[in-house]
């Protein structure tokens, strides 16, 4: 795994410290700024690409309701001008720039600000933080980078006399957050698999790369984490009748996509710890595999040594000429015999005493 | 253990991403759908298996209550047809089918949903999710697969005159969940059997087999919690006042399965952490057993790898002719037995130095 | 240990699974059922041990006050009866029988039930459901065994003018409860000196056997923590003003017995991190002795191994009569010495590299 | 360290199990029991070692306001006439001469009964239990043994029109909670000094004495712990408004008590936590310790064992005679350099190897 | 890392035990006290450095704003007087000399005391106290050592007509206090960065440096946990509508404050989370080379070591001219190529059961 590939853990704020609130500074690395405009009505929503905020001007003007889609965030000036457009709170635009928020609802006079996270298949399920920003007429929504999952919202919209059609700005934001937060399970149905398959292998045949991988899951897990349960706040804060922007029909819904969202926590919950009970069994398989051939090597020295020995001992060069008691065996008719024979009697009573101490 | 016999912890939803609320998708491996009738009368009910969408429709129209039992969630059109006939929510029947959901209640204008997990001793213990929906009068039941542990409640339901005929449909309800529960308490005792069986083992001779079976029994346990933690919920939210569609004498019986619900969840707890001690258990009886057979390598090798230096030594060939200085031991009167005892005391030696420091 | 002395962690039920509430099965190892029967009175209370239903039914015909301790949960009929002479309600009387409730406190409409878990010096400390039903006036407890800690109660009870005599059946409850409390100080007085001497053994000299003393301690620290937490909420509930049938200078007594019940979860818990202290003393005490063992393996296979090398080199027959070149040390005047030496040389030189690297 | 010198852990209820509530009984180990008398007014406080009950009886019929300071719980015939005196709670007694209670306030109807913990730098900084009863007018203090950490109140108390004289009951009674609180402070930041010696030991030359001393040093934060936490309890019942003992200016005093509390009990699980790591940093230091040496071990024995295994083999006495197959090498006139230069090139071969394996 | 470099984790509290409440005793330690003078006013504000008391008073006369800042608190009698000239209570006063206080808010009569950490880049982040009093009006902070991160602050302030003319002090507080925890984010991202450092050099080649840059990164994280926990909590104090101080488009800005805490404890639990896994990385890694190392000396020695044996028992000096049986394999024909034979296969079959055993 490359330091590319990783999830970034670093966070980084973009303002100089000590600015005064509302500043908007660009990070370094924003993607350009592109803007699709989604005039929403009862024939079905047309759609304008690489809009301009005159566009958006005249859209509202005209009295229609709109989507406002911003991709990149490197153009501030563009974006600023949407906030005039739409009275966007500045502490508001702040954190739609400053890409490093919490999932989050922020209520203010006339709109509100939702950020969330959305992991996205089209670019390797890397992290983007998606702000959605509506009043009771119109979605401006600001992505880091362009390729999302929302297609099927827009598809959705696209269908004369449809639901959106009829329904407000919240129902919109509803269909978008359940999309993104939909996008969750097959990114965790991977891990889920990942996860088993290396169950299986280290039942099977425990592997030092397992350990990487799992503590590359765990690393994800742990990022996915830190992005859902904010947004089961979120969307609890959503659905309570103090909101004002959501109406009653759209909350029905939106505890709806709240379920999912704890079914989602529980799932990293149980992955996490599965992942857990993963490492300590890879441990114990490698520690028994080891143990396992530390017992031969134990068993094949602590016999040998001792043979070893005697035949050193014989191979002694004491003089047998010049002494009766020196080595007197090395003469003797049945020596070699007899030395073979101790040294079977002593490695096979070795073997015994391993065997009887359940050794083996 | 195969994966096939294992729990199944990938979670996966079948609705397409961004599909609109309520879309019913069936599971590509969802069993053939069957249901089964029961009218509920005083003098028993009476029972009509493989029944068909018009069956209940008869019984609805001639004003007896009856319990839907709809088994396997393969065909959408005809659970379609039965949401239609009781007026079940859209968001309920989507719960139905995507049987991911954790145990909740969910209530609904004139009926509730109730989501509850069956580990069904008919089919190995796997999992399976039973939804209930329910109003004052009917029950329809929805299970994944056939075989279930709900036949002592059919049997107490035949009885003419037996409490159920008298009461309405949450005490069937009640009669329902209290047995789905009452079947964690088997499984449970099982697992527990199984934990004092590795407690045996290990405390006689730990294997590395042990830590293979904890490691199942904590994943077991682990889903068993998942789907323990929110039926405590549930049934805490089925008992509370608020609760419209139970009265209070069923409540109270309620109150009793919620005791229940704690009780297990105990257990569940119990299990965990006793399963944790004994992994513990486990790695010091393995590393006590290494250290054992360790310390006779080191006693073997440390006393025998001085004294072959020693045979070595007096098997080097030096030239005694060459220099009166060239091992003139070698010819000495009892150079060998002298040896020999030389290499005894550094034996000895060496052995009460280690019984000493206290190694044996 | 014997499977036998071990703490039960086997749960089981007795009714078979879907039965319907309030049935009563009696446990095939339950013991036989006697009634010991003290009727209170302002002259002190009077006991009959082997007491019949018929006597419970002629003592409180007779108008007075009663306790009835019933000792064994074999006979279903016995309990029955008992259950109609005081209209204990059929949850309640199951609750008795299926002896492996939570602690816990249940009010009904006349009279309430305290579940309570006995450990018993006379039998060991094993665990022991005590049941107790009571009313204004009268009370009822049922013991899963004979043999129990309330001798001293009874004493209290037969003192003529007595405090029981004035105070109704909610003081013996207390009185009943606090002892049973009580009992809990020496069993866990008894657990903290285990882990006093197994601290200072594994100071002194840890042993294998530490480990598994230490698991049983902790296995019997968990069954008491978990028998002790929901006696605390029990107690906390009983002392609340809604309690009807406690008046308010028995709950005072009770909120001290409260407080018992939060010192002994205390210590339960300072053990229970005891114990994992000593679990990690023991394991860092085990690998560094260990590791001082395999040091001295590892500096005398270090030394000898290079030493034996040159002793088999010079051990080696190559003919120094075919060449100069061969072997030409073995005939120098100053050979042997010069080899010894140089073996010394070496030895000496690779102790000082371990004095050197503080490895010894 | 001796079991004399540890913290004790084992707790012990004197009165016997099953007695009547309000029971006194002392413990056998108890101190002698002192008074010492404290009468309190305009002119300063005077002070009277070594009093009686009748000087306290005498001092109060005066009118005055007193501190009774009680040392030693041997007496219980004194203790109990001080209760009747100031009409202390039989309940209240009770707590006073069981001293394994925890810090707490138990309010009465004229008087409060407060238990804290004072570990005294006097005697060790072994805990001892301190009890305070007080009513608007008076305090009474019971302390387990002789000496303590009160002598600058008792100075304060002396100074003629101070703030003692002017303020009642409840002003004393912070002043010596307080200081005891106090006198925590230099005991941790002992235990932090001790905590960053042994974290440079570990980081210069880890020692199994590191493990053993922060065994300890987690023993007593683990006894400190469990004294802090309900003393904060305790101070944040003092100040509540429905205290009505407390007047408000001195809860304003409490508060600033309440938050060194706080500030200690920070001090405590930041010690703790760091523990843990010096913990995991000593273990690892260890292992990394005994890998070296380790490694060391296997690359000599590595190397070594095969170069001796070509000396053995050219010390096998094969008789070049008989056969021309028979270790002609042995003969050969390059023989012996050309084995020499075999050898060697076989050891540097392995350490290349290794280097080549970065196992060097 | 010198003792030096380290985070203070020794908290000193300089009153002697058992002072009065008040107390003012400066740190031996402390740096000398300066004080600069900053009148605010519609114009913008003029900076006095070096300001002396009489310079406060004569500014405070004149009807001006003032934001008075302190570096260094030796000098108490200089505090004491800036306490007296704004009637800062006497507590507040205490606790900002005693710089161990917990980040915390304390409300007075007619101002308010907060206390803040401030990690100041200027001197290698080190921990410093920032104590800010402030009323309606005025603003007072006391700060450890000279060097801060509020220059920002000052560049606005002098900014003439700017937002600090026209609001109270409580914005200023709100720009000190967010200025301040902006300065975590440089710091956190420093730490983030050193983690992925380590992952980076755990993956490719664990070393033993990486686990003591890990717990000196633990423990840093440590104190920055302690320090933002209760800043959030003093932040969320703040903004609440209870809290006068305060205006309420102020607390709208302080809740931004507050979310980047809340972003703040985010990140260090996620590093928290990150350094224990990378942990057990390093421990696997560590364990899994070592693995390697000792396979490879186990199957060096267990196929020389019977190999040697074999070489041994030939190189014994049995005389085979005194005996038939005596070596007679010395005086084969084929006797050494079979030798060698007989080794290679031994040698052989051992690699093939190691390669069978999949240890290799």
């Amino acid at each position: 795994m490359t330091p590319r590939q990783r999830q970034r853990l670093i966070y980084r704020r973009r303002a100089p410290v000590g600015a005064p609130p509302g500043t908007l500074v660009a990070d370094t690395n924003a993607s350009p700024t592109a803007i699709r405009l989604t005039s929403i009505s009862e024939e079905g929503a047309t759609e304008k690409t690489a809009a301009t905020v005159d566009d958006i001007r005249a859209a509202l003007d005209s009295g229609g309701r709109v989507w406002v889609d911003v991709t990149g965030l490197a153009d501030i000036e563009t974006i600023s001008a949407i906030g005039s457009l739409f009275s966007i709170d500045p502490l508001a635009l702040e954190d739609v720039v400053n890409t490093n928020q919490r999932p989050k609802v922020d209520g203010y006079d006339t709109h509100a600000l939702v950020v969330m996270h959305m992991f996205d298949g089209t670019s390797g399920h890397s992290k983007e933080q998606v702000s959605i920003v509506f009043d009771k007429k119109h979605v401006v929504t600001f992505q880091e980078r362009p390729g999302d999952c929302l297609d099927p919202v827009r598809k959705r919209l696209a269908v004369p006399h449809g639901r959106f059609a009829k329904r407000g700005a919240a129902y919109l934001v509803y269909a978008i957050l359940d999309t993104i937060l939909d996008a969750y399970f097959p990114m965790l149905e991977r891990i889920g698999e990942h996860l088993e398959e290396i169950e299986d292998e280290i039942a099977a045949d425990p592997d030092p790369l397992d350990v990487k991988r799992l503590h590359s899951l765990k690393r994800e897990l742990l990022i996915i984490k830190r992005a859902l349960w904010p947004t089961r706040e979120m969307l609890s804060a959503l659905t309570r009748e103090e909101f004002q922007l959501v109406p009653r029909d759209v909350a029905r819904f939106l505890r709806d996509t709240y379920d999912h969202a704890v079914q989602l926590i529980e799932m990293v919950e149980t992955y996490r710890e599965l992942a857990t009970g993963l490492y300590d069994l890879y441990l114990s398989s490698v520690s028994t595999r080891m143990n396992e051939v530390m017992k031969v090597l134990t068993i094949v020295a602590t016999i040998f040594i001792p043979l070893s020995f005697l035949a050193g001992v014989w191979g002694m060069n004491f003089n047998p000429d010049a002494s009766p008691w020196n080595m007197p065996e090395l003469g003797a008719y049945y020596g070699y015999p007899a030395a073979l024979a101790s040294m079977l009697v002593v490695g096979l009573g070795l073997l015994a005493f391993f065997r009887w101490k359940r050794w083996m």
